[in-house]
């Protein structure tokens, strides 16, 4: 098959520079078009040296004509600006990727006050298609704009996703104590991500209410088929990559094999990782690599399940599901150029 | 007053220099001797440099003569030596500090089963006084011998005491979702804490069962005047100091002012910081301190209250709490040598 | 005597919460005021809250009236403030010790050329005294005007001068390679240090030249009498806190015993400590001291020494070394407030 | 062309994972046995999970048999045990590379003397070939038996050939003061590299001679047909991976275009990178990767040269260039296997 020629709007965040990695890698793409306001004129390589060799793009001011002429758009930019663009480019044919928050939320009005704006498009979130695979990979394959999940709600709804799926557990009173490395705040310059801030400190932020609280709420409740009741609590680590979702629920049976039932429902999945009965995933397992691990525990055969998901934030929980969304959407499998191998140590 | 003698049992792990740093500067503090059977004829400076100029003590051979003529002796050693001495040095008339769990859990059976050994006295349990000052500071004036908490207990205790004595929450489905520094995991030669394995990751670890749980359980249950269910998941963090502990429990009815029951539990004690509504503590402000940080909150004014607490586990949790029951017990003011400043950055 | 009444402008940087903490625990100074343009209003421990409790000050707007009440004024402000406002200071009798770079260059030229701007007051430059006490002790003592050396310079300074003022290396092709912690480079929001950035790496930067060069090469041709060529290399490292200078000379003769020289040039130093032959000092040994830990080394009996010198940037680096200054200043014991044990680990 | 059949003694250390992770993404390559004495019977991807789903192996009791049906065998052990099993195996027509040090030296005195051992096989050290692709390629070709470089020699030698190789720099006062991320001191348990001991600081070790010093200097005085005068100061990182050498020579000449003189060395080598005049390369842009980049500069035109250069010491540090030097013996594209991009951040 021809090269699937594929652009990109913003890029110059933490997510931009492992989306192109992972994009120069595939054997698939033919990556035509960058765009930046703020580095237009700037070569990718210049920005991100570890891409020196592999990606000679140059970022362009942004141009409608050029990414009308692409099969597919990703967006790599902050919220609020895919829901701008996403309409012209579905109307010239391109099929959309936006790794922002604009289309993941169904309620339009949840949206506009957790992100504090006016939806631009509002018409077009029934359209969109929330790219978690593991729950809506049918709906993925024709989806012609995408919405591609946070990083907290995916590593959360996979790890809660078969405890939910089976009305095994209460769904009040969910506890997700996430925990994640500060690449997941951007690449702005701002005090709080200081290295000086951040190294050797840990903290809990945005207790009152973080933006992914709805989204992981929808993802459950839909699984649920009801209401569900969540306390989202994430924590930033003095590291730069990887999230550890800790989830608690009490359990409605505990005559279930929890472990069973976790292998059965990931069995098929390219990138979700059920660990043997007792394991403590590591997020470094999982550092540059689309995979999701995931451990399930009863401590002490009591009622409270703990369930422990990891990921790198900025693959599974951003860059390799944007491409792995496109694999599904574009009939290759499933797992082109996503077959990395974890870095570790 | 003349000083008090004292003798350190142990000390060439993390909690001793700690102890050391923190006794070599208190006023009323003569160090007499140090033992170490593995060290002895080493220079305590030789190992931990930090100590040069202030420290010119020499490790020798245990020698329980010369700790029976001190005032006090503390044990920062491995779980289980503390027994086998304490009864020879309170009968000379010393008092003793143990930094490790032997005299911490009321049920001999109970210890005996978590800790993989059999006690060496366990007559002196009943005697033994738990140092969380917080809620003993009458017991341990005149406690003879004194088990200094764990690390994990001080957080979460402090955390949870006001809820549990007010009979504000549930005491079923408590979530204790903790996470340390490997300063924690002690300083012997292990691979699972070397800088390559820790090092820009999380995990959890002892999901099915760690000894600090029952510690926990004990103390929550003596101030709930009933059983407690808990579970506590312990986490490692790539860094070297602090512990934040995470706590969720259900209201059992949400008209209370939370913020002000946590600041008037508190008001008189010297080392716990209850932050204003809204706030997120930082470990990094109690770096090397003997604070207890602590936040409260009720997330979207539902019924789940989260605690958040943040102490060095190094300080409020071992040597520094070490030294304020050591400042109770001896007539002293309770800050005594322990009025430094978080050192932040 | 009666406390010292002690203003500070700026403050709101990693040098300005050091000194912050310094100066609280400090038994003759009363903090007085401190002033800063943009954080005017706010509580100093609402940005530092390591200083809860210590330090209940409020920044104020720059109040020249309030500053001249003070018997010493510190400015830990970026560069070229403290040039704008020492001589009304001076004129009013207040003493006046500078963080930044103002007056450490007497040649104004020079300083002109490295700094970037024209120097606001270059007659106060002959009456500055250069901070260093190692070298500049009796000066000090009567200095109204105090230039504080800075971190890098101090590092190297220190470890150079043995050799230096005894003709035993050759003055040309010095070397330092010098790794800083972060907190170096400030609290300012900048991409280039964010913990993302910075984080698992090492590079060199300002290879082609850094404004810490003439600042050396002026202390060194001091000690010299004579032109110093020198090769100065700053490298970033992932950390928060410290500087390893790594020092190479050529010696002259090689019939010395290096270590006698060091020991006996700082046997008096109360805040230099030579390590025992053969001793590699590492940074952590002194984060939060005052100390500079020096080893010299002549690898392989060859004519090469390697000076290790390392000290905590934002102490013997910056706030305890103008500590240390205004303690000579007022005629108090040099270690006074400087009396603490570094925090290892 | 039909796989190359692959074995590997050891492997349980960093520089083992490394190379299972390359191998088990090589097209050409054939995984059929790996050995050790210590895991046998433990699957690889139990001890390092990051292999989970990619590398099936299970660890075997050391079998000559098993070996000697390979096509080649990596040795990645500690030193002295490549050299009591090569002959045996290069009998068995076994081509053998050898990741640790066993043949390294051509002088088996020298080498005996730093490595404190008996060389086990000196009549093999001559056929050795020294795998350093950018010297010595056409020997790598034809070698049976290939002594894999060290990683600070890799970096070192890399960075100053082309002023040696042109008699552009004096050979005596040559200075190497290299950072290294921890994990080239591998994965055994010792107190000197846990995360509490290394972490947040940095220090200079085995300055009286590290084995790393007569590797490079052999090579360097191989390069300069003349004997060498080097320093090398090795230090600790606070980091994982990667190596920076910071290297420092007296030109001879200063009217030569050192920029063009580096470019032009390395115009051809897929795998050294020469970023552009003024820069300072950075670790994190080699994570992962074969590359080695470097940065050329001549500070204030004085007659000091300062190369930057910068590898990940596990990679072209050791299994990466393993692998090259496998692709360049079996006649395969040199960079097979190697394409990777690095992971920043």
């Amino acid at each position: 098959m021809s090269k699937i020629k594929t652009g990109i709007v913003g890029g110059t965040g933490y997510t931009g520079v492992e989306l192109l990695r992972l994009l120069a890698l595939h054997p698939n793409i033919a990556l035509e078009v960058i765009t930046s306001r703020g580095e237009a004129g700037t070569a990718v390589a210049d920005i991100f040296p570890n891409l020196r060799g592999h990606v000679d793009l140059v970022f362009t001011a942004p141009d409608d004509a050029k990414l009308e002429e692409c099969d597919v758009v990703f967006f790599a930019t902050p919220n609020g600006i895919a829901m701008q663009h996403a309409q012209a480019l579905l109307d010239a044919g391109v099929r959309v990727i936006d790794l922002a928050a604009d289309f993941r939320i169904t309620d339009v009005a949840e949206w506009e006050q957790w992100y504090g704006m006016t939806h631009a498009s509002p018409n077009l979130i029934e359209e969109a298609v929330y790219g978690l695979p593991e729950i809506n990979r049918e709906a993925i394959k024709s989806a012609r704009l995408l919405a591609n999940p946070g990083c907290y709600p995916t590593a959360t709804q996979l790890g809660f996703l078969p405890l939910i799926e089976n009305n095994l557990i209460e769904t009040t009173g969910l506890v997700a104590d996430c925990k994640s490395g500060v690449s997941g705040a951007g690449r702005s310059a701002s005090v709080g991500i200081l290295m000086s801030e951040v190294n050797e400190s840990v903290k809990a932020y945005a207790v009152p209410g973080h933006r992914h609280l709805p989204e992981i709420r929808q993802g459950l409740q839909q699984a649920a088929s009801k209401k569900v009741g969540l306390t989202f609590v994430p924590h930033l680590m003095p590291m730069t990559r990887g999230i550890h979702s800790t989830l608690y629920g009490r359990l409605l049976k505990t005559d279930v094999d929890l472990q069973r039932l976790y292998e059965q429902r990931y069995a098929d999945e390219p990138f979700v990782d059920v660990l043997a009965a007792g394991s403590h995933p590591e997020t470094r397992t999982v550092r540059g690599v689309n995979t999701c691990r995931i451990a399930v525990h009863r401590p002490q055969d009591d009622d409270t399940v703990v369930v422990l998901s990891v990921i790198d934030n900025l693959v599974k929980g951003a860059a390799g599901q944007a491409v792995q969304n496109l694999n599904i959407m574009f009939g290759l499998d499933e797992t082109t150029g996503l077959q990395g191998i974890g870095l570790l140590p």
